[in-house]
């Protein structure tokens, strides 16, 4: 068996859980190394600590699950089978009782499913098994930081090869095409999210929406973008102004970068997150454009874009070596327009990497 | 307000439920026009027969559902906030009694969403919605089948996109990117699912992936894709052969080309859905290729690219008129190739109405 799925189960029987059942795919490409999205088809991976881990898939995904290097059980079903009594089968063959602590990632997990796995046993108390999971995923390995530094770098390459195709007259979906194009010809299969790319007025909409607005001098111009790279997702913003550019939004723009170097220097082990949030929002305010700045400094990345841990001004849970999170503060003035700058972040030993290299200075794009 | 709220209300009246609380985006842009993926965050519709409805969605994305028409209630929340003070509140407020029959998406609304509606009342017994909302979303209205059809022209035109660069040497990934890019100009935001295009051996694995495999005189090329247009998706493949093809791979195409005739023929109202599948798989199984049709013959299109009904062999549900989904049976040889023939289809009051229309008859690409 695999350190991971080691570790795993090692510490479900320190909490004191008589078996596990992980669904999301991104948990299960972490424990097992089989990369599935299977709709809305069962997808799990059972765990009794003691006994033979077993996946549980759809059958025409078993000969990918094989090849990704999983050895051992594997339970298919066809579309028209439930899978429900083959997983109460696997989890009686390995278990002797008939009332359990069933470890699940409740945040993941939809109700209709955890009322089949109910009626499979006389009695399932649900522990929170993302908990555990979440501080496993959070640190990061070598191997994981490695695909990270990659992804970051691809990224870097969007936004540039995005900047290289800014014209007068070109619409927002036309560089989202082009940047896009270019990251699928590196092999890139899919984004870590919907591209954005907004001009002028729109950046003021902090999830806006790309379209058919064109590129008008004195617009700002602001990517957000990241890859999906071997499972492992890259995420960077970026905003930079077009031909020429008013005071007002050059001022939101230092501001927006003082604010992320100020979260930055607070990323190190031992921090309590909230402190890299507050180091932003303190510079924000003092700026007069708190109320513009409506979310959290950052978010955790991973296999997911946004996954554990969130980077808000409630969160005291400290930082730790290995973490991969993002930093992205953000001002938005509606009617006139934003900026956002977003890089990805690792906590090493003594402090931070930016994975992230695309420059930050105040650039007007000519 | 509006026919779609007004209609589910009803049912749900008829139903007994005291409530509701639907957390698919989906559903929520169905019901109420807003478009929104909020990754983590909460989004929902909360329902109370004969009182006003409540939106729950994050403070960012306030401004963008009074913009799409959303005219009741929105209660919003900040990253560092819990909402569900707030959505308990909200419910206090509609409501007399403390324990309730809450229907939800018992599909999608995870477990930790559950326990937290639990907590917000004495009892709660949790209803099937999805039963209910499903019914109403698999009949397609007018405006939305119209939205459907164009969304198929999208489809039909990234097939043609992608052949139209078919030539010795390409990669996979390059077809891909090419397809998207044509259809992001045309201000296509975002694929239904992720972009396959396979070749040669490839195209046997029903879910493979595409990457950096060139193509060459003799192989298969199988195109799966579609588009997100004004939220509905839309789902097409077909399959060519370059330069030549070898004779089993070319009865193949035949006997999947003939399973899928037969399969439209089945498709109209009063029909219960499994003989389309049936048609279909009695076609490949007589030809000896059973074992390599290994998914269902289609799924329900919509808001999203696969939704209800599930078009399977054991489903005896009947079809009706204005309902759509894929017709798309396939035979897949490891090692060798595969081939998979998929259309959209409407149910009409007679009939059906093929939405995909690129060509279908075997197609040697020189």
């Amino acid at each position: 068996m695999n350190t991971r799925l080691d570790n795993l189960i090692r510490r479900l029987n320190q909490e004191s859980v008589d078996a596990a059942f992980f669904t999301s795919p991104s948990t299960i490409y972490y424990l097992t190394g089989f990369h599935c999205h299977p709709h809305e088809r069962l997808l799990a991976l059972g765990l009794v600590p003691g006994a033979e881990p077993f996946l549980v898939c759809p059958s025409l995904e078993r000969s990918r699950a094989e090849q990704a290097g999983w050895t051992a059980d594997i339970l298919t079903y066809s579309d028209a089978e439930d899978p429900w009594s083959k997983v109460k089968k696997a989890y009686q063959d390995r278990l002797n009782q008939d009332a359990i602590r069933l470890a699940v990632e409740k945040s993941q997990l939809p109700l209709a499913r955890a009322e089949a796995l109910q009626a499979l046993f006389s009695t399932v108390t649900f522990i929170d098994g993302e908990a555990i999971i979440n501080e496993h995923r959070a640190i990061k390995d070598d191997d994981e930081i490695a695909i990270l530094e990659r992804a970051a770098v691809l990224a870097d390459f969007g936004v540039e090869a995005g900047v290289s195709v800014l014209q007068e007259g070109i619409t927002e979906m036309e560089v989202v095409a082009h940047l896009e194009a270019e990251l699928k010809k590196k092999g890139i299969h899919e984004m870590a999210f919907s591209t954005m790319v907004l001009f002028g007025e729109k950046t003021g909409e902090p999830h806006g929406k790309p379209g058919s607005r064109t590129l008008k001098r004195g617009d700002l111009v602001l990517f957000d973008l990241g890859v999906v790279l071997e499972g492992y997702c890259s995420d960077i913003t970026r905003t930079v102004a077009f031909q020429t550019v008013d005071d007002e939004l050059q001022r939101i723009y230092q501001t927006v970068q003082h604010a992320q170097t100020a979260a930055l220097q607070q990323c190190r082990p031992g921090i309590p997150m909230r402190e890299v949030d507050i180091a932003a929002r303190t510079i924000i305010d003092e700026a007069g454009y708190g109320e513009y700045f409506s979310h959290r400094v950052g978010h955790g990345l991973g296999l997911d874009a946004h996954e554990f841990p969130s980077i808000h001004d409630q969160n005291e849970n400290i930082l730790k070596e290995g973490m991969v999170f993002t930093v992205e503060p953000g001002i938005y003035v509606p009617g006139k327009g934003g900026v956002r700058i977003e890089d990805d972040v690792l906590i090493t030993a003594d402090g931070c990497k930016i994975l992230t290299q695309y420059p930050k200075d105040w650039r007007v794009v000519t």
